[in-house]
């Protein structure tokens, strides 16, 4: 079997751990792995496949002899790194904002455009959590009957910001049993008990970065500039499980039983929806499910052709460090 | 001054104590309180203008005398007294389901459709809670430029349920810090750290009766029956206020700074949105604020006339008590 040298640029943040745990779990073939972070998080030690192994600060040669690279550690790291690592040699799997628009650069859901792996000229990147598990439900829909147009609302997990937002939320609670004053650190306002209508930067015509990135991305990865959509992004009080309430107006009508049918059958999803049962998904659930969950199927008798739906899935996992490892497993399966 | 002797029907409930509270608060012109409720919270106190009031067990002959009562009991209470209370001559201002279809029963917020107030025949019913706050920030656009559909997804706070909702969300969380395993007794899913897509009871075509309320409610509410819109209701992990991300489809053409014009100026609506400035409505802000707080305003690039925005009003005020007791207000006004 062939084994294969990875890097793991942000070992110790969120996404990073659960790369870390992935690749175990999975059986990734990996033949030495190198844990990389900044100077803040070097030195930890991290246990993989029964090993602690230590952390070590990234350096511009941190990547001589490795064949993969998976990088969470922010825009600016993945800027700073990539060129050094696709100099050595590795193909970088990068899970920032840094190269998800660029046209030299592939944007990969596996389930929804897997050839786009191969068109890689080193570097292939991740989209951001709430993308991919809209465009994984959206894209047997896309195939069927076409798209014309999505309205989206997120109901998004502290864990996306990262760690010290899921330490955030769990200081708040207990400061709130305990009768302390809550104190905000990584969000503006209080995040317990609280709903905050914003996620990354504001733009002058007033949606957020977030926002923005669940259009331009699922355009690009449906490989469809015009698409209709348009994203309100909302952070709860949730640590782990992205939420989205999706309106979608398709080309031709599609019936709830068949729909159903067809992401039923869909590779990467599972239909979650007994009303009748009080079945639907929920962001508890995505904690021990790989799937992009979807219920709530219903028609839109808004419109001639309308369906609503949930889609709920791990953004740490699927939205995150497992969509990465799935694009590495393609990636190697070829050779 | 002309007085009134009011009764409150579910005086103990979450909605009941904030009725109380808001006519102390604007000096509702009372004579006599009477506090009524079911056999279980009967002989509780209530303390009422500086006095303590014994809650008595409702009965037909409870409105005797009683000019103006505000029922928040459930529907079955409502649809038991309220021929009682009619009879006896009161003003029966309903906070539940019971009579909101009514085609004899006028549904009423009084920012939108005041005039309702005084086709009524006794009864008057108080809109579900989150058609109020939609409505109320609605019904400038819709009177401005014309409404053509709306699609809105909520985020409801658990004191919507009531008041064993707030202390099973109290209790997950302390069982939370304390490492205790989580019970959930009201619903049927933990939903604390946890997002439910699910509120009130599922019908056949897959949508829940909060979702079916808010569509026949603003229809009722705006007098368009034909009015297009479709819902997806979701609870979330908050104590108080609730939240709706609301896409407009409006007939003609309406600027974003025309729209801040035009809510900023109309009754019950404060218009929360500087975004430079990290202001939008959130639900901890309505705990404070009686009124409709709009934000996040945006064009939605997606059609030819379409706006995005976020809705925040405290459920138990603007979105039950206080809605009921403007009423009350402008029916008094008239005498």
């Amino acid at each position: 079997m062939i084994t294969y040298n990875v890097a793991i640029l942000g070992a110790t943040g969120a996404v990073g751990r659960e790369v870390i745990k992935i690749l175990e779990e999975r059986n990734f073939p990996v033949k030495e792995i190198r844990l990389l972070a900044t100077e803040k998080s070097a030195g930890m030690e991290i246990n993989f496949r029964g090993m602690n192994r230590v952390v070590e600060v990234a350096q511009p040669g941190s990547f001589k002899g490795i064949d993969l690279a998976i990088f969470s550690a922010g825009s600016s790291a993945s800027l700073k790194f990539a060129p050094s690592a696709v100099k050595s040699g590795a193909i970088v799997i990068d899970n920032t904002n840094a190269f998800r628009m660029d046209d030299s650069v592939p944007l990969v859901v596996p389930e929804v455009n897997p050839k786009e792996i191969f068109k890689n000229k080193g570097i292939i990147a991740n989209p951001n959590c709430s993308t991919i598990q809209m465009v994984t439900a959206l894209k047997p829909i896309y195939d069927e009957v076409g798209i014309k147009r999505i309205v989206v609302s997120t109901y998004q997990a502290v864990s996306g910001t990262g760690k010290d937002a899921i330490e955030e939320l769990k200081r708040q609670i207990i400061q709130y049993t305990k009768g302390d004053k809550l104190t905000s650190k990584v969000y503006p306002y209080q995040i317990a008990f609280n709903v905050l209508p914003h996620i990354d930067t504001f733009h002058e015509n007033g949606y957020t970065e977030e926002e923005l990135k669940m259009t331009r991305e699922t355009r690009k990865i449906l490989d469809d500039p015009e698409l209709s959509i348009t994203a309100t992004t909302v952070r709860v009080p949730v640590l782990y499980g992205h939420c989205e309430s999706v309106n979608i107006e398709t080309e031709k009508k599609i019936s709830i039983s068949h729909l159903r049918k067809l992401l039923d059958s869909a590779e990467g999803i599972k239909v979650v929806d007994d009303p009748e049962k009080l079945l639907y998904p929920t962001p508890l659930m995505s904690e021990n499910d790989d799937n992009v969950m979807v219920g709530r199927l219903r028609e839109d008798y808004s419109i001639e052709n309308g369906i609503n739906m949930w889609i709920v899935a791990n953004n740490l996992r699927k939205g995150a460090a497992l969509n990465a490892i799935q694009i590495a497993e393609r990636l190697i399966l070829n050779e």
